[in-house]
């Protein structure tokens, strides 16, 4: 049993410009650097996406979560009920976790006791993945719309407001 | 990133009558008001649904939750069973959460991992939102009645009896 | 059994101007208002502490909850840990439930089993309650300073920055 | 391995005229009966304990719990927050399962591990257990007043409303 | 809003013999009598049940529980492992509260987010409910054959060793 | 890192007759042999140490569990209310995990967040650890007697009734 | 009501080897033996299940759990999310309880609310059970890759690596 | 309100060389770098903090988390009871949370119902965090011997198996 990270990730490690520690011949790094979007820009995207909702008329929540599926934001609008923190707070872990936007994702579980059941995950319409140097940094997601639709699209008018400070970053 | 309540959103919290401080020019309101049951009138919507049920041969347990989800009473007929108890909260939360009768929402979702998952959220008939002065105030749940319809057709007459009351409500 | 609101509290409700429905002799109030701060006022809120907290070299977590309990904002900056998340959503339940700063009620229960022991309450500095017109709408929690009482030196400033918005709002 | 009962028991239970069924010589009993209060008289008890809360000037929270631990009524006076209905329900159940007011109780367990911590066990003041034919049959649990011993002397007036109704029953 | 219990039901109540308190003309009564089996009558159950699936060539673990869904008896053979324990509790939580057995309930509830959902209960075969004296009394739950049916047989084996017994429960 | 088991341990192992797989020179044991009690073991000590509280004159439940912490039997007395089932599998856990009697263990954690604090742990006394050729093999726990003693008593003559069986137990 | 183990599970026994006291003419056995891998043996199985899944280019999460179902290894790759921690307990554990490769079990249960639905229960490809001497002695889940398929492969080739070791413990 | 990060920490960001996009004027850092040790180095620590329990003669359970509090690995030695796993999460989370050794930190809180009372914090000596590169980016929890300060030394000496190289982690 080797404890050494195999060739072919330590290769792709280099690549991405994810090592933190200097590399020699055959050692696995000691440690990884993962990006994490400040507060100021979680609060944004928040803010953007609320706001692109206010505009098509609906109350809704927002959250969003880093890459470790902990929360950096919650929005919860005025009129917007209790259940929206809960939905919304789920749409953003999943989108996170399985790295696509929920509309694309509805029919990913059919069969009734499958990976979708575990409790966290929801598999509804309103939450998408966050980007940044090619790498997932995070998950927004949104509850509150009549419709999931309604709600995702709101999160895409969010992530075009930081969009270009997202493609800046450095790997 | 503005802090100001959109112009849609604050003409329609003046129009009804929402507002609680004097709106100026450029400058969203403060606080608004959420109207809530006093427990006297949701106590007698709740005996009222139950005697109904009573009427109708069934034992049932009735919860009443106001706008922020929080229960406001429960009365669990003396031969009704333990779980009749979650299940009325369950029903009476997702009422006021989705503000319809569950009763045309059984259908509402139908993928397993959507929404509906959601802890706390039942789609069965038996529950129905409660409104006042235009707007959502809380919700009714009933369980214990062999068929979902009865235990709403019991909540129906108990709105019916604080009806007057409600419609009278100044926005 | 009488379902009637007793006598002193009608009495206070109209004083309070809490009541929406016009009062009759004898006859009990059909809902009242509950003041709900907007998001846009618990967000202002909720970054002034943060930016306090900041101020004074510290990565807090600051959740606002309104009346019903329930959150309306959660912020927590870019390096405070997950636990933070947690400890400042109860300390804001906690103030607004007890009506106080937590400060003051650290010793309020000593017996390892009494009120204190429920889950979602805690007693360390860093939670106050927030008013308007004369009535608890909410609560606020800050974790993350070294010590509680440095967390709630931040709430404090932050109700500043809303005190006299909160102060305008009529009865 | 012996399935009989105890001769000691047998005796306590005809004596109480717990027994269903008719016992013979060395035959332990298939069944015993417990005595549960109807939702009415539960309801009874509720509203005379909320009401004199009202009449000390405090908004409260009740409970009522049978003697399996399920609860029978629930009821929120207008202004109490939600947290009390949580701690209205542990003393109920409380001073239901330990038979005793919990102002007696709360010095009961002092070291910080022991029975006490249990989960949905509480030991201040504001519980009281219900007894009918010599037999405990219930609790009743008051939150919200300033002190549990207010919240207690509440109870203890709801049940003075019932007193002589409970003590009619026949074992 | 009446307190009283509505005619229907005092007569029924009559009628079962389940009424403590003597009846006055318009008086509804104080308490009821809920039987329950006596842990011995519980014991013999479960084993008998156990036993039958021992000869039939399976470990399972059964769960008795009594008519307010609390627990009265586990018992887990040698080898059957622990997701029987939550399984046959399940089962024998639904048998009662639903008043059949499972097996004839799997189809009762078909939209994924109906009344089954709700955590604790389960519709799959091998739970049946327990009657004396023409009223359900508890419910039996077992778990571990390979197949549900297995399961229920052993525990209609099991109430047949207590048959006898439960016929002669006097109302 | 080495993945083998360090010669102390292997030593130890053997002597202990607890490795099921020849060792080799270097090598460490693929497998180990955990002893658990029968089923049938478990109830004869459940039933025992219930009925030396039943001749104390005291309802309570009783939970043994194996060495993983799972229950093997659950008894509670037609009288002992619901609370003390989950009191006596939070007893029976803990002596066993911590390997003594509670009642020799009550202030061996004495500030307030040490270990104790762990749900599901509980440090009163009324639980024994369950010991078979010299290993721990599971704990029983009891409740619902006036005094943890009482409860821990009937244990100790419950583990008197199956002593031989244990003694005669190979290693 | 008999004690007594049937005699053909103690047949069953005795093949077995499992029988760690003595039997008698008459008599059930007292213990039983329950085999468990050595933590270092379950590492090896969770690192070359790892190394698989690196191998294929996907990042997952290993959990080894015994046949009490509690965990003995965890592994998360350093870029898997923290999902794939519950997801892989949960497969661990459903195929350890159920006997069988997940990816055979997914069209088990097709009704919504069948035991599939307990909690901790996942019914997607990527568990597979342990065995030794012809019995169960665990079960490892894995999660993270696109398909759970290539979840089970890695499981698969996990396996692979200790067969040898398992083949050869003794009964 | 600003969006802006305080020049104070945007300084202090500069310095620790945290900070992933180029800062210009008075803009705020769009993302941070959260250093993660990878799995190989998280697995050394645990297995080297293990064997130090093993050469010191205890069987313990050791969880590292990384600095979202998420699990990396978690090795539970083979006699080691289930209850460590969940005890050894939680110092791990703690000392990482509160960023220090948990042997400094048990009289940290003393009053009942203050922080240390939230689930999944526990201050008892055993846990460590994790540096690198100045900042924490982890700890480690253990238990399973008889005493914490035992724990703790196995995890110091499992930390100084890896310190070399963590100390050569650059910013």
């Amino acid at each position: 049993m080797s404890m050494k990270l195999p060739a072919t990730l330590a290769a792709t490690a280099l690549t991405l410009g994810l090592v933190a520690a200097p590399l020699q011949a055959d050692e696995a790094p000691v440690t990884m650097n993962i990006k994490v979007m400040t507060l100021d820009t979680a609060s944004r995207l928040a803010w953007a996406t609320l706001e692109a909702c206010r505009e098509a008329g609906v109350n809704v929540a927002v959250t969003v979560v880093d890459r470790g599926g902990n929360t950096q934001v919650v929005l919860r609008d005025t009129l917007a009920v209790d259940l929206t923190l809960e939905i919304s707070r789920q749409k953003a872990y999943t989108a996170m976790s399985f790295n696509g936007p929920l509309s694309e994702m509805e029919d990913r579980f059919t069969k009734p006791f499958q990976v979708g059941k575990v409790d966290g995950v929801v598999f509804s319409a309103g939450g998408l993945p966050i980007h940044a140097a090619g790498r997932i940094i995070g998950g927004i997601g949104v509850s509150g719309a009549p419709s999931g639709e309604t709600d995702e699209m709101c999160a895409r008018k969010g992530l075009d407001e930081i969009r270009m400070d997202l493609e800046m970053v450095q790997p």
